[in-house]
């Protein structure tokens, strides 16, 4: 049999998957941030009419999986597969979220990354010939992160300038062999770089090596320049993060004249106190589901890159004086 | 493109992979107990001589997979992929390890059934197409377990009767589409199984019916009758679990007069006060790469049906009041 590897890094897909629908759920500042029309559902308050925190960011999985299944006309025992995670501890929101689910499934902990390690995980598994579509969703909830990385929000913690906001938001999509919409064509797998970064309130610093590290492995391993994609649009590094990024990249000798972030997009600094943008694994699914799979099919974008970026650590790691790995997927997915 | 699904939930892989090497480490009492001599490693005081229970948790990681490639005659930049999980918050066990290492790497959440989980992607992605060869490994350590699922170690608490113990180790296999070695031939990938259990010190029985579903799930799917097996071996249902697990087999026709338990075999309950037996990733990852793929390579055994499972919860849901949600996942393995 072929290897269907390029270099060291990349798959590319024997056939490209279709992106065949997919959906989103938010909370109340996304949805008045400038992404606001972007998404499916805003829920008022970010309970999502769940009782706790977690048990809402397990609804939000649920919503925003039954929104890309309604979209493609789908039921979940079409699914082959499901990939889902989420930032809690042990992965709660995912599992309770799939839980009495008919459907196979694997749990997954790539950080913010995660919805770039689940399309990279679910495009493998079906171009490998196993099953015809494979569902991903991944979420991130304001509330449960702070409550579990940082302070309580009772208690009222002032943030760093480079602090970022975990944005409270779910992503979810279905791939296909078969059927319309945007193509994956290749994916990119991530190695863990730490460049000794050990604020925790710096995640974008964190995570910058890992973006330039796949970025450049991917255009490497495909022989292309950045300027093959109409964009390049990286997970969450926020202002501060991106910054870092195209100066890492320059000093490789690959300037980008089209990145964006989805943690600079889905906030409006000037009228949204975030310091250095969004975070977390919802930031770049919601951005993905919304604005960037919707510009693929209106035409506004022909070849995307889309590279989410995660920060590996634990507040343990961080306490026993750790710094923070990073890592970042890339996906190649273009126009339908 | 076939489709190499079989029924739900099986995956029948086009051409069976080698379990190419493999290796282990473990911990004093796990080295105490009637496997003892099929560990590679035993370390005397557990940490692994490194300052934090966490730390000692990734050196078990990286000792593992160093292991394994060895025997192998491989170099770390010889695996095209590696797979990795652990039970700790964010998987930092995981993410630690694979550190610096030039490897494309996937976290996995998969709790107790990690190994499973990791086996069955690997697996997915080899016969694919993609790439030569993967590596797996996971861990678990009963400090950083007790610190983060219960108390402190200096609490000194007392355990329940249906209560099982974290095994400290790690394990690793080296999964390629060539050389020699016992062959993993399908894969069924569990779903998510919640019959109400709320008592998180029994987590045999909570298992038990995910067990019971995946099981006869991959009898449905192969059209095999339990006896194909010359062994069903189960990760970590512990006594209780298991006898569940043979009582809800026997309710669906499925008598099985060949079951086995990693959490059984891996302590002595005369001898080693671990009430219901072992569990944790660990757990299954040290009798896999000890006891049975040595006794496949030996001709102990034909066919091996391995079965990790897991218990989906976490501190925060049971605080929540939540069920523990459970998911076992099954590979068929025969020997050379």
């Amino acid at each position: 049999m072929t290897n269907k590897k390029l270099g060291r890094q990349t798959a590319a897909l024997s056939s490209p998957l279709a992106l065949l629908s997919w959906g989103n759920v938010a909370g109340k500042k996304e949805g008045e941030g400038p992404l606001g029309n972007t998404f499916d559902y805003l829920d008022g308050d970010d309970t999502f009419g769940e009782s706790t925190w977690e048990k809402a960011e397990s609804a939000m999985q649920r919503q925003a999986l039954a929104l890309a299944l309604n979209r493609g006309g789908l039921a979940v025992s079409q699914l082959d597969w499901l990939f889902a995670g989420d930032l809690l501890n042990q992965c709660i929101g995912s599992s309770y979220a799939a839980r009495g689910q008919d459907v196979p499934f694997f749990g997954l902990y790539g950080a913010c990354s995660t919805m770039g390690e689940g399309l990279a995980l679910a495009a493998l598994t079906l171009d490998g010939g196993f099953g015809q579509r494979a569902g991903v969703v991944v979420s991130s909830h304001f509330c449960t992160a702070e409550r579990q990385y940082r302070t309580p929000l009772e208690y009222g913690g002032q943030r760093t300038p480079t602090a970022q906001w975990t944005v409270t938001a779910s992503g979810a999509v279905v791939l296909a062999r078969e059927g319309e919409g945007p193509r994956l064509t290749h994916v990119t797998v991530g190695r863990i770089v730490d460049k000794g970064i050990t604020d925790t309130n710096n995640m974008g610093a964190a995570m910058a090596p890992a973006a330039c590290d796949t970025i450049a492995a991917h255009l490497r391993d495909t022989g292309r320049s950045p300027d093959f994609y109409d964009l390049i649009v990286t997970g969450d590094l926020g202002s501060l993060g991106s910054q870092l990024l195209l100066e890492l990249l320059e000093e490789e000798g690959l300037p980008l004249a089209n990145h964006a972030d989805c943690g600079k997009l889905i906030f409006d600094p000037k009228r949204q106190d975030v310091h250095c943008g969004g975070s977390g694994c919802g930031c770049c699914a919601a951005v993905l589901t919304g604005l960037l799979l919707n510009g693929l099919r209106e035409g506004r974008w022909r070849n995307l890159l889309f590279c989410p970026t995660g920060a590996l650590h634990s507040p343990t790691s961080a306490f026993q004086g750790e710094s923070v790995p990073g890592i970042c997927h890339a996906l190649a997915i273009t126009a339908p």
